[in-house]
């Protein structure tokens, strides 16, 4: 199996992503290979430096680099020769089982869309999250940026798809949908979140234990929570600022270090037809590390597969 | 100066009620009365146990109480000796400068609406509440909860509502408001908030800064927090949430110390022509005396005669 990383995505890259590219091939090897795609004279020598180590990584060349300002769609469709659209046309062709990148989110998003493309049956993709849980390991939260606007048919597979990610690859049987809500009761929140409720109260796909509230994030009320790509992006930044704040304060607590986006590497664009897995911007060797184990996570679990067939019925 | 305090209201009442505005009664005295609102034979055996610290709190009795779990306009327009519905009443005769109550949230709304009416001109009041900020005291954050659907003019006007609170009770000269946002860049968001940010930006009353992020939220880019009631009430909740976690485990920190609703007591509803605070159901007798202390502030700035003049021209 090979997992591709985008050498030149991140603000520390390509230093940081060559750095957690031979940490994760040591820790997945046997199991995969990372592929490393960047510019051949900015990769190389970060290569060689790390010598025996850096031998079973796959180095494959790509002339640009889609920079972090740049206009998502324009960026993507002028630079087809970018570490980002090399990694989406390996992924489309079978060449490797996931594309990893802490580059232009914007552009790894239009990116999927335009060539491994949206799984027949999925209105629109989701950017999912993963919550740290009081007592256990995370949940997963969806969507977060990915779609601002959202319909009740969307926030309804948005379920499905965090249902299925927490189950074949977080490994949670029966996994509990809840919905994001200003109250717990039935009829609470806009007519979006009404609507909403009433489509996943009904879904068979899934096991829908209703409205959630803020307070609920951490607890084990749900493993899967639902909400639009604003709320869901408000609320995982605030989460990142109060791990940025605990860290200055120098306060370290198990559960609180959880937040650190390093502990999971990357956030997974679910509802495509490969697994593709964005980054944080900042991503540190360690984050770009976990993010490759994540994609192989992905990968070894068939989670696309499972999401094709259960949106094909 | 008369500050009114329904002593029936919040989970721990009136025990929690008469505690804290003795206190209260005791931190204003020379400079407002505690008028407490409630059923006499549970309140005046209260009252009698503090003694000669409760001889200057004034018992106005009312024979009813509104659950926190009856519906809110319901309860409200049946039970007219209500605690809830007789402090209103002295509101809106000049009674009494503020009304304070940590009971059912919908029947404060509901009486707010119904006795002392919204200002002329403001669309939906809103619900503010305190954001700790790391270098300073608090932000204002507003919808966080009237209105779980907003228009693109009722996040303008939270705007306006915020930054005359922020101004004249929290003695912030020129605030800065925030658009909560996805992103920084002008053009993020939903229509919602693409049409809001473009209100709020021409708005001569206001000194607007942009769009905010979730990270924005305890930094100091924005005095102002504007947001729907939806997304503020989740953000809100997920503070609270994140308060009880620390101190569960036992970390203490002046920052996030004032994640505690103990701390400013209440939320008060902003737009309506009177001084309304709403506190938490779960309020002590601290949280009791701060919310009345943030009653007597209130009423001492002139801001609800501040908002009116706002919303005449």
């Amino acid at each position: 199996m090979k997992i591709a990383l985008d050498a030149m995505g991140g603000d520390f890259a390509p230093q940081a992503a060559v750095d957690g590219a031979v940490l994760a091939a040591k820790a997945l090897a046997g199991k995969a290979q990372i592929v490393l795609i960047g510019q051949e004279d900015a990769v190389q020598p970060l290569l060689a430096q790390h010598g025996a180590a850096a031998a079973d990584l796959q180095f494959v060349s790509a002339s640009q680099i889609i920079e972090m300002g740049e206009h998502p769609a324009k960026a993507y469709q002028q630079k087809q020769d970018s570490s980002i659209a090399v990694g989406y046309r390996m992924l489309h062709a079978g060449e490797v089982e996931a594309f990893c990148s802490a580059g232009n989110t914007g552009a790894m998003l239009v990116g999927a869309m335009f060539s491994v493309k949206a799984v027949p049956g999925v209105l629109r993709p989701a950017i999912a999250n993963f919550v740290p849980k009081l007592h256990g390991s995370f949940g997963i939260m969806l969507d977060v940026g990915a779609n601002a606007e959202c319909k009740p048919e969307m926030l309804e597979q948005f379920g499905e798809l965090g249902s299925l990610y927490a189950q074949y690859v977080l490994g949670i049987e029966q996994p509990k949908v809840g919905l994001m809500n200003l109250g717990e009761e039935e009829g609470k929140g806009t007519t979006l979140l009404q609507a909403a409720h009433n489509l996943l109260k009904v879904n068979p796909h899934i096991h829908f234990i209703g409205n959630i509230e803020g307070r609920d994030l951490f607890n084990d009320r749900a493993d899967v929570i639902v909400c639009d790509g604003y709320t869901g992006n408000v609320l995982l930044k605030m989460a990142e600022s109060i791990y940025d704040i605990m860290a200055e304060k120098k306060l370290h607590d198990p559960f609180f270090d959880k937040f650190n986006y390093e502990a999971v590497g990357g956030s997974p664009i679910l509802g495509i037809n490969d697994n593709a897995i964005i980054g944080h911007g900042v991503s540190t060797p360690a984050a770009i590390c976990n993010m490759l184990m994540q994609g192989y996570q992905m990968a070894h679990s068939g989670i696309s597969d499972q999401i094709k067939s259960t949106f094909k019925s």
